[in-house]
Formats: structure tokens, sequence, C-alpha cells
């Protein structure tokens, strides 16, 4: 066997697979990995659970050692060690030992980059307070840990994936949690009202929500560091987690020569390869394909990491055998306490920025059958391309099953099929799981109904007073929970005798909890020549996640 | 609006889908709906959940009644009314009131035929003791609610779907179970292996396991009924269940000669129409386009029936708008106390039947990160077609998630992915939920992995004492659950150093516990030139489900 000489920069997800996998294709070649911290292959994403306690061990965070890639893997692992900078014509890195110092040059024939990514830290007044802390590795995490305990006070900027992990499992933990955000909403890739269940969830936990808010300062006050919010407001805090993003650590890829995108990631070809054909990149730190937009995505997470640093082991030793990385998806999910949400593909919003045609239903149901007892109530977006029906994205939320429908709807996205495909997708069906009908075959439904002309959509709750809004739910739920919008109620089962309640010359808009009954008012009112609307996804969707579908009998 | 005429006999899945999906098309029609029982739209699938207790509300097993179907709906329901006869050129249906004993004639311009089908019952000698019973409506529940109770004696025959419910449901109620089945293991529809798991929790909680048994006759003894098997045993019940399978409900069609298949369903096209344009058919009494074979199937399950159901309606109203029913795929889940098993599209003892090529590999994994607690194994086996790669089937069992790996492998086949584009599906990751490489990725990998000739597998152990069986787990594992053949054991991480304790000129088998290391040790042995094989899916998927991974740590 050739013995090839590689050398992996960045022992944790991409690296860390990338040299795993290399070796099982080659048992001759030199693998040796480079990693600047103490600590190779840990669980990154266990970090906040193990902050709150609910991973109590520490130990089971790091998923291997140096020691154990030794002898599983013949991989030879040096940490505390910095590569810092790379001789392309000479084929070597730049070492340094962290401990001693000392400079050395390691040769290469192949060389791959997975340096991942930092989290953002702007450079604002009293930035560097040492009560102020960001989360990447298990240092970081065990400084954390050392920092809180229950009854202080926490404020938490940034409300994406991290920052809402790190709310969770600080309030978990018993501290007053805080949480700034620049974005109108909590988990920004998500639209609002998708998030609207987290955002509840959060308040009903006592986390204090202050969206649409940028951090301008941090100030040192009597027994506290005080935050200053852009709008004037202040928090005080024992504790702040920095959460607002990371972005890719191409510094020594930039030195190098390599090509960068536009936002600093490494420029890499479906099998990797950076602009140098020697050297290969994978991780936080490169872009990639946009599986839904043609374009090209940056998507920082586990999953495609470890698989991108397979794809570059594959084309180094499986010739043409190897198969190209197809791209990323986006695809995300968080559990704030009892509530989940995730998205995959893409948002409205990001559709609406980018000027492309799209439609959209959301509908509500139970993500077993409602018979079945602990039927929990769900709501799932999905949007599509108008003309030719293929799904862009899918957005879940609730409590149960929600990371089964956006797995279904990810490989959905990723074959490329269309609402249509989704009414006859045969779902596994018994009642402790899914239903006859399951909420991703509802919403192929309600996307062909919209498509085929049988039913109007809105998702606004009109203010002119021309429209007449049609509460189609039992009169009890109507009371109880109000349309925010002046409407007349007519419970469904009485609408085909109540028409002439209605003025057939003004427009309708119907609304129920789910956007069930809405549709199927809708339905009668079309077929009596009345113009109408349904309020797609109902209270539940667009008004109060919480909004009960059915008052409990008495 | 033209006033169609519609006639639909059977209320419950496909019948009632079809009504109600028929008014919401078209407000004018007249929609009656025959039903020969007392209920319509009632849940069938939730009878045993009822009979164990664990729905304690019978009324939720109603969904809708004939008054809720008018007042949502607008349809004529006539239960306790059985079609007796249908007059093809008359266009009329003969029905009899069931109470009255009346017959009358009711005219249809559609006609739709939604029978489902009757649990068999075989001619056997006794069997109609009054202490036999079958489920398929809530009157047979009824009864057999009133003939059980804690203590006493229940011998279920037939173990697939409904008998094991029916088994898992009367031991949680406390009867004692002996289960009496066939084939020579339970859940037929999977292979065996995949079906160990829920053996071994069956007998966990002592139920009786008579399989590869069939029944004689039935006798009445001494204050019980005795059941006798083909093998010479008896059993001693006080209540029997047959849960052998069922036939279609497709008299009626027959005698109106309308074609129908070898095994006597309904025959449709794509749109559920049968022979007759003006009468279709949906439900467990149709026969339909199988998704993965390519010819015809029936799949008697309430998914299918709802949603061929939904097709017909659309066929009658939506002119060129309806879209066919693309066929079954034939997904099945099941639960038994803790353990889960299901399957999608075809398994391997069906394609062998068939003398189809195909592939297989079986991985096991855990059900979300092995860091975050709670983890639990689950085991997952994929076919494919040699050729293209082409998804043919998958079973999975375990205790969690099963669900969801079951959906996306459905979504998968129906998408006519390969085992290539299960490497990439970017599923949904954070540690409560799946990994960073979920068990769908490892079977792609796996999969690809044999398709690319780096490792071979096998999934027998040897009896030939030329091979070397190596044992590479650990040792302690080694020695608590010991190979059933002669093994070496050689940990793995000890392989390399160890190579010539092998004899280089005989073969290989590798041997753990999940399939995992022993691929890995293959992949070692092979690049120094020994003949090997990997025990795919390892001692879990093929000696023992309960086989641990791993010792727990002292
Ligand atoms: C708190 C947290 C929670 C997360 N939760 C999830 C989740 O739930 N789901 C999910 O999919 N993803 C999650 N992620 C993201 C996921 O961890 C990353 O996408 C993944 O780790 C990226 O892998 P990588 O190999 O590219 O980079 P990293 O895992 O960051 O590894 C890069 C390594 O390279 C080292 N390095 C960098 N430069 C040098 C150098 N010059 N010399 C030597 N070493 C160097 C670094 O020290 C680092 O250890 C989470 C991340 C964090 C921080
Ligand atoms: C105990 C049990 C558990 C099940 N569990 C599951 C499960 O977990 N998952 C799943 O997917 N499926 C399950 N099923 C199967 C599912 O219920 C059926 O596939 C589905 O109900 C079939 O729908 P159908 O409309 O074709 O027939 P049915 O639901 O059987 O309805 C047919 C109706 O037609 C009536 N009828 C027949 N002939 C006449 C006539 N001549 N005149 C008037 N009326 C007539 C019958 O009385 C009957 O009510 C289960 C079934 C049972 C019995
Ligand atoms: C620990 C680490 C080095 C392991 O890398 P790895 O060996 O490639 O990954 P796994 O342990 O998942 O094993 C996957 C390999 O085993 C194979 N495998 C797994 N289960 C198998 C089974 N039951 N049967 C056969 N093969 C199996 C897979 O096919 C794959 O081999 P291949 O790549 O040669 O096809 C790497 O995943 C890592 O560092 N992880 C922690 C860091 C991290 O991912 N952080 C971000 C997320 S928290
Ligand atoms: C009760 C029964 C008659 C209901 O039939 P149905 O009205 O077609 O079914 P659902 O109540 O699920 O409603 C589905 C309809 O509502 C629409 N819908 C559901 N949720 C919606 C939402 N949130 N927004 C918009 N539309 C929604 C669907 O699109 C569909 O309408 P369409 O067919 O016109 O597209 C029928 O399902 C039945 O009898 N079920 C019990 C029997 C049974 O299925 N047994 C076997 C399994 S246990």
């Amino acid at each position: 066997m050739e013995q090839l000489n590689i050398v992996v920069i960045g022992g944790v997800a991409a690296g860390a697979s990338f040299a795993a996998r290399a070796r099982r294709l080659n048992e001759a070649a030199r693998i040796t990995v480079i990693e600047r911290g103490p600590d190779v292959s840990f669980a990154n994403c266990g970090l906040p659970y193990h902050i709150g306690g609910e991973i109590a061990d520490r130990g089971a965070l790091a998923v291997q050692s140096a020691a154990s890639l030794k002898a599983l893997l013949n991989l030879e692992v040096r940490v505390g060690t910095e590569a810092v900078a790379i001789d392309r014509a000479g084929k070597r890195v730049e070492l340094r030992d962290l401990a001693s110092g000392r400079h050395e040059w390691l040769p290469y024939d192949k060389l791959m980059l997975a340096p991942g990514a930092s989290p953002l830290r702007p450079p604002l007044p009293g930035i560097d307070d040492p009560r102020i802390f960001t989360l990447r590795n298990l240092q970081d995490m065990d400084r954390i840990v050392a920092a809180t305990s229950a009854g202080k006070r926490a404020v938490v900027i940034g409300a994406g994936f991290i920052g809402l992990e790190m709310a969770e499992q600080l309030r978990h933990k018993g501290l007053a949690v805080e949480l700034v955000e620049l974005q109108p909403q909590v988990l920004p890739p998500l639209d609002a009202p998708m998030a609207a269940l987290i955002d509840s969830e959060l308040r009903r936990h006592g986390i204090g929500l202050h969206l649409g808010e940028g951090i301008a300062r941090f100030e040192p006050a009597a027994g506290s560091l005080r935050c200053h919010l852009a709008s004037g407001r202040a928090l005080d805090a024992d504790i702040v987690i920095l959460a607002i993003g990371v972005r890719p650590d191409s510094e020594l890829a930039r030195a190098a020569g390599l090509d960068l995108g536009p936002r600093g990631h490494i420029v890499v070809d479906g099998f990797q390869r950076s602009s140098d054909p020697d050297i290969y990149a994978a991780g936080d730190a490169v872009e990639t394909a946009d599986r839904v937009g043609g374009g090209r995505t940056a998507v920082p997470m586990g999953g495609p990491a470890n698989r991108q640093g397979r794809v570059a082991a594959d084309h180094i030793f499986l010739a043409d055998k190897a198969r190209p990385y197809p791209g990323s998806l986006g695809t995300g999910i968080l559990r704030v306490f009892e509530t989940v949400a995730g998205l995959t593909g893409w948002s409205e919003k990001r559709l609406v920025a980018a000027g492309r045609p799209y439609q959209t239903v959301t509908v509500n149901d139970s993500h077993h059958a409602g018979y079945y007892p602990g039927a929990r109530p769900m709501t799932l977006k999905i949007l599509w391309e108008p003309d030719s029906g293929r799904l862009l994205g899918a957005q879940v939320s609730g409590f149960e099953g929600i990371d089964k429908r956006l797995d279904v709807l990810a490989t959905a996205i990723t074959a490329g099929m269309t609402v249509e495909d989704l009414c006859h997708l045969e779902l596994a069906y018994a009642p402790p799981f899914g239903a006859a009908k399951d909420i991703v075959n509802l919403a192929g439904f309600a996307a062909c109904n919209r498509r085929d002309g049988l039913v109007s959509h809105t998702t606004d709750l009109p203010d002119d007073p021309r429209v007449q809004v049609v509460d189609v739910r039992g009169a009890a739920l109507a009371e109880a929970y109000p349309v925010p919008v002046p409407s007349v109620n007519i419970p469904f089962p009485t609408l085909r005798a109540n028409l002439d309640r209605l003025d057939r010359d003004r427009p309708v808009v119907t609304v129920c909890a789910f956007g069930k009954m809405s549709y199927f008012a809708a339905r009668v009112l079309a077929q009596h020549g009345f113009a109408v609307q349904s309020f797609s996804g109902g209270l539940k969707a667009n008004v109060d996640p919480r909004t009960p579908g059915k008052l409990p009998s008495p």
C-alpha cells in the first residue's frame, strides 16, 4: 500500500469523521490530527445540557480521546497544538505547540481543514468583562458551569438555537433568565408564527423576552454587570451568555490564499476540495451547495460537518466510487421545556427576501390519533414552488412527534417531491403513532385544495369593515377565546341553515381554531356564491398557539 | 348545481371519507351512506385499546355519528341497513332494514362500495363456541370486554398486528395469555430476526408463545374451552381471540358481476373505478397497485382506505384535476409493551418468495445521540435492488423513534430513492432528537460500503471449522454474552497488534454486538490480505435482540 501522508486541522466533528473514514479506507496512510484545544471528538451539541444538569456526566461528552482514536483508528492526534500557517508550495503546515511555544513544520500529501467556527463577539464597550461567556467547547462549558448556580441572574443574548437551549437550561438550573434578541421574534430562522409556541413556553417558564432589542454596551455595576440595550433599557446580570451566531474560522485558509466566499467560508467543490486540489475542507468553515435554492449556503450543523468529512476521505481513497456531497437543506430542531419547533429547507421570510415565488399552507392536527390518550396538538407549515408544486420548505411546532414530521419533510424535499406527493405518503399508523391521515397528508390535501382553486386562503384577519368575519367555532369556545377582530359566530353545523345572516354582496373570511372548519365553511359558502377566504391555520397558527381546538367537555 | 345521486355502501373508513370529501366538493349532491352496523365512522384501530383499558372512554372511538355527519356534512346516513343486491342495469341498490326486515330499492348515479373485510373464521370443529371471538367493530369489542377480566385465561390465535395488540392488551388487563401462530415467528410480515425483539418482549411479560403451531379444533371441557393444536398439544381457555387475517367483503360485488382479483378483492383502476364505470370501490375490499413491486396488492389498513375514498370523490367531482391513487406500500407498525417494530415496502422473505434480486444490510444504533440520557438501541434493516440501488423495503425494531425511521424510509421508497440517497438525508438533530449521523444515514453508509466492495457480509455464523470466527468485543462482554459458535476474542483495539494470532490462509468472520466493530475489523483484516466477512447486524440483530452493545461500566 502507498503510504499517504494526511494532515487534519481540527479534530472534532468534520476533522475526526474525515480521519476515521480515511483510516477505514486505508490502513497504511499516516494520519495526523492537529487540534488546538485539549480535546478531540467531543459532543459540542451536548454542552448546554451539561450546564443545565441534564447530562450529569461530563465524561459522556468526550465521545473519543486522543488515546482511543489511536487505539481504534491508529490516528496520531496532537492536542494543544495549533496550525499557524500553510505552505502550499512546500505542502507543509506550520504547527505551534501551545504548551512549549515550539514551532515545527509538518509535511502533507493531502490536507484537511476542519477548523469549525467561532462564536461572534462584537467589539462593544465592556465586552471583555469576565462575566460574559460564549460556548463552543468543554472549557467554555466548564467556565459557565463554575459561574452559574440557582438564584443567579443570567442574560442570554441571541434567541437562536444555542441561545434558546442555554436560556432553557439555565432556567432549568434555577437561574433568573432574560433573553435579548435583535429580531422581533425568538428563533429567527423560523417564520414568526411558527416560533410563537416557543415564545409562549419561554414566558410560561418566567423567562423575560426582549425582542427587537440590540445590546449596546456592558457596564460593571454594584454587584452585577449591567447590560444596556439599544432602546435604553438595562438588565442586571451575574452572567451573560453571548449566542449571536458564529463565523467560520477561515483565517488560515485566507492567509494561504484559498478562495473564500462572501461571508468568509472556504469555497469547496462537491468533493470538499478547496481551490487547492490537495487541500480539502469541511464543516462549519465551508460553504456548500444549497439543496433547495440551488445557490451556495453555509449550514453550521453537526450532520453536514460529519458527512462532509466522510465525503472528502472518499474522494482521496475511493477514486471514481466517491460520491459528491449533495448540498445542505438547513434542517434544525429545538426543544424548549415541553415544546419543540424546527424547520427544513427555506422559510417564508427567506423566500420573500430572495424574491422567489412560493405558496404556503399551515395546518393543525394531533400528533397521533385523537381518540388515543395523550394526543398533543401540532402545527405544520409547508412552502412550495407555485408552478411545479415542488416543496421548498417546512416548519413544525408542537410537543411530540415534531422531529418525525421534519424528517419526513426533509426527505420529501431532498427527493424533489411535490405537495401532491405528500397526499399519499403511507406513513406508519397504529393508535400510539400517527393517524390514518397524518398531518403531513393533511398538508398535502390543503395545498392541493389551494392549487385546485377549491379554497382561497388568508393569514391576515381583515381590518376592512366591509369584510364579514365568520367564526364557525362552537359558541362556548368563540366566547372564551374571541377572534381579535369584529366577527359573527355561526357554529359550522348551523351554517347551511343560516346563510341568510350573511350579506352575499360582501366578502367573507371564515375563522376557526385550526383552519379545518373554516375550510369546510369556505367550501359551503363558495358553492353558495360567496366571495370567501379561509383563515389558513386558524387562530392557533396565527394568533395564539395555545388556543384550544375544542373546549374540554364539561 | 347538478344534483347527483350518490350512494355509499359501508360507512366507516373508506366510505365515510369518500362521502365527506364528496360533500366538500359538492353541496348539491344527494349523498346516502348505507351501513349494516349500528355505527359509522368509528375507530376500528382503537378497539384493542379499549378492551385493554388504555382508551377508557368508549365514546372516544365513535369519531362521528349519523347525526354529526348530517350536521357537519349533510349526509343521509342509514345505519342498521344492509345493501343486499346491486342492479347495475337499473342503477339501483336493494336495501334491507335489519330491524324491520323491509326491502327497498335506492337509485344511484354513482355508487361507492366500501364494505371492508371480515375476520377469517375457518370451519374448524367447535368454532361456533360462544367463547371464540373475532374483532372488527364496537359490538365485537363490547362482547370481548364483557367476557374478559383479570385472572381469566385467553388464547389468542394469530400473531399478526391485531393478534399481538390483543395479546398485549389482554395481558395488560391481567389475563393469562397464550399466543398461537402458524408461522414459526411472531409478526409474520417482518423477517424473523426483526421480530425477535417483540418475541422476547412477549415472553418477558409472561405470554406463552406457540409458534409454528396450527389450531386444529376446539372442545368444551370442564370450565374451559380446550384449544387443540395441530401438534397434539392443548391449551385451556376462558376466551379465544381469533385474529388470523381478513378477507374482503366482496360478495355483493361478485354477485353484481364486477371483476374480482385472485383473492376476491374488487379490481379498481387508479381512480378507484371498478369494472363498472359508475361503481367505485375503496378500502379493505379492493386490490390496488403495489408501489414497490409494480404488480397488484391488497393492504387492509386505515390510511389507504381513507385516501382511496378521497380519490374516488375527486374523480367524480374534480374532473381532470383528480389525481390517481398511486398504490400502496404496506407500511405497518406495532407496539408491544415497551417494544415497537414495523415495516414498509417488501420484506426479505417476500422478495425471496417472488424470486426478485435484492441486497440487504442491518445496522444498530441508538435512537438519539448516545451521550444524551435515555438513548435506546434500535435495529434497522434495509433492502434494495442490486443494480440500481433503489430501496425496496425497510424494517425497524426497538423502543423509541421507530415510527420516525419507518416514515422516513416510507417516504424515501415512495420517492424512488437509492441507498446512496440515504447517506445524505439531513435529518433533524439536537441531542433529544436523532444524532449527527442518524441510523438512516448509517444504513446508507453500510449499504454503500457493501456495494463498493469495501466489506463482505454474512448473516449466518459459520459452522465450518475452517472459518475463524473473531469476536472483537471487549473481553468482559465476550465472556458474558458468548458468541454461540467457537470463536477467538480479540478486542478491536488490540486487533492490529494481534494479526499473527490468525491464520491468513483460512477465512475469517468478524463478530461484535452491533455489526459496527466487526465492520471496522473486517476493513483492517481485508487490507492485510485476509478473506473476511463481517457478521452484519451483529449478535443483536441475528442472535439475541437484547445483547448489550457495551456492558455498563462498573
Ligand atoms: C453549544 C452548541 C450546540 C450545538 N448544537 C447543535 C445541535 O443541536 N445540532 C447540530 O446539528 N449542531 C449543533 N451544533 C453545531 C455543531 O457542533 C457544529 O456544526 C460542528 O461541531 C462543526 O464541526 P466542525 O468540525 O466544522 O467544527 P468544530 O466542531 O468546531 O471543530 C473545529 C475544531 O478545530 C479546532 N481548530 C480550529 N482552528 C485550528 C487551528 N488553526 N489549529 C488547530 N486546531 C484548530 C478547534 O479548536 C475546534 O476544536 C452546536 C454547537 C454548539 C457550540
Ligand atoms: C382491531 C383492528 C385494529 C386495526 N388497527 C389498525 C391500525 O393500527 N392501523 C391501520 O392502518 N389499520 C388498522 N386496522 C384496519 C383498518 O381499520 C381498516 O383497514 C379500515 O377500517 C378499512 O376501512 P374500510 O372502510 O375499507 O372498511 P371498514 O372500516 O371495515 O368498514 C366497512 C363497513 O362496511 C359495512 N358493510 C359491509 N358490507 C355492507 C353491506 N352489504 N351493507 C351495508 N354495510 C356494509 C360494514 O358493516 C363496515 O362497518 C385495524 C382493524 C381492526 C379491526
Ligand atoms: C467519534 C467520531 C470520530 C466517530 O467517527 P466515525 O467512526 O466515522 O463515526 P461513527 O462512530 O458514527 O461510526 C460510523 C461508521 O461506522 C459504520 N457503522 C456504524 N454502525 C454500524 C453498524 N451497525 N453496522 C455496520 N457499520 C456501522 C458506518 O458505516 C461508518 O463507517 P464508514 O464511514 O466507513 O461507512 C466522530 O463522529 C466524532 O468526532 N464525533 C463527535 C463530534 C461531533 O460529531 N460533534 C458534533 C455533533 S455533537
Ligand atoms: C370521520 C371521517 C368521516 C372524517 O372524514 P374527513 O372529513 O374526510 O376527514 P378529517 O376529519 O380528517 O378531515 C380531513 C379534511 O379536512 C381538511 N383539513 C384537516 N385539517 C385541516 C387544517 N388544519 N386546515 C385545513 N384543512 C384541514 C383536509 O384537507 C380534509 O379535507 P379535504 O379532504 O377536502 O381536503 C372519516 O375520517 C372517518 O370515518 N374516520 C373514522 C374511521 C376510520 O378512519 N377508521 C380506520 C382508522 S381507525
